[in-house]
């Protein structure tokens, strides 16, 4: 039967300071580090091995996903990387803490955007600091200005169709390492969950969410894997 | 132009034992992770920035290329694992250091295996602690019971040609992390080296070589890149 695998990256810097991220670049603290290893740790601990990896264009993700295979003895798998599987993109937002957003925008306007399904934040400025026009990763891609949680669905999704569900068709134990809300985008469709709750539901840093697939690819089962 | 860029796994812990490894999946030491950041910090400061990247199924290869590319700010271009790019497989040599192994065969014999260039090791015994026969990585791969270097070579370059060319092809920078004698393929094939004169040629650690190729994907030119 096919399995597949959530894991949301450790603990960035940018978590840790409690800074919207979104598609910029910020590594992995220490604690994110062995946060991954531990994911890693129980996969191989419960017998969970994947056989076939996918993660975005984002350095804590890949180097999640790295940790955690090296840590379950599966560096040697198939990976991909795709910025498909990015986190949705904060626009203006990027880079401020909560408490700068506050004073920029307000309380009320913050709590809108982080629970609503589909009003995206203010566009990021051509030429903000946060810029990714001249990252060679994303040349040929059209990079957001900003996304709602359902524009990011609407680029997870289609992506999920075609390169995932056909290594899932096959039988094989998929894991993804991804971020807060492109892992929401699959949850959401797996678990056929409404656009109202979907925005209030927290996926936590590095621990293994699994689904055993049945043979449409429906969910029987949807776990952590450390509950198990 | 299109470039190749070879990368020689930093020091693992039987490197430092100084015992034949081949196939055996050794972890890299602590000396030989800053080798491979090393190299990548290289690759970056030179400029010589890779677009594609391939490597073995072993974990010291595919950690030095994680390492490289982590510190060239490259982690995100894609990577493809394969088998063919393993070390040469030493047989019944595996797991043995220099001494134990002119002990066991006598010094004369043991230099014939290091400098021959088609005579094979005698072959790894069945049931033998390194036998890699259970090993799910190489599920469905006939693994070799022991190889000579013609032996490596004739299942690197039929992969060079059908995975790796098609990307030079297309003007990538492609880099390779891989082994001492599965690189010896490489640069035998690129740089016109006889046989006898292949078995003599040192491919240092961490040490990126880099090919500047023409159209035809003939050698321009070869150097190591801390040379220029």
């Amino acid at each position: 039967m096919p399995r597949l695998i959530l894991v949301r990256h450790g603990q960035s810097q940018w978590n840790l300071e409690n800074r919207f991220t979104g598609w910029w670049d910020v590594d992995l603290t220490p604690k994110g580090e062995e946060e991954a290893f531990a994911a890693g740790k129980l996969l191989a601990a419960k017998g969970v091995l994947p056989t076939v990896a996918f993660t975005s264009f984002q350095t804590r993700a890949i180097k999640t996903l790295h940790l955690a295979l090296e840590a379950a003895g599966r560096l040697w798998i198939p990976e991909t990387k795709d910025w498909r599987l990015n986190e949705r993109h904060y626009g203006g937002l990027t880079g401020l803490d909560k408490a700068e957003t506050a004073a920029k925008h307000g309380e009320d306007q913050v709590k809108v955007w982080r629970r609503s399904f589909d009003i995206p934040p203010p566009v990021l400025d051509a030429g903000s600091e946060f810029d990714l026009a001249k990252d060679n990763r994303y040349a040929g891609i059209a990079i957001p200005s900003t996304e709602s949680l359902k524009d990011t669905i609407a680029r997870v999704l289609p992506y999920y169709e075609s390169a995932i569900v056909p290594e899932l068709r096959k039988g094989e134990t998929v894991v993804i390492s991804a971020h807060g809300n492109s892992l929401r985008a699959l949850v959401k469709h797996l678990s056929n969950i409404s656009d109202e709750e979907i925005t209030g539901l927290e996926i936590p840093t590095g621990q293994p969410i699994v689904y055993e697939l049945d043979d449409n690819l429906g969910a029987i089962e949807r776990y952590y894997l450390s509950e198990k």
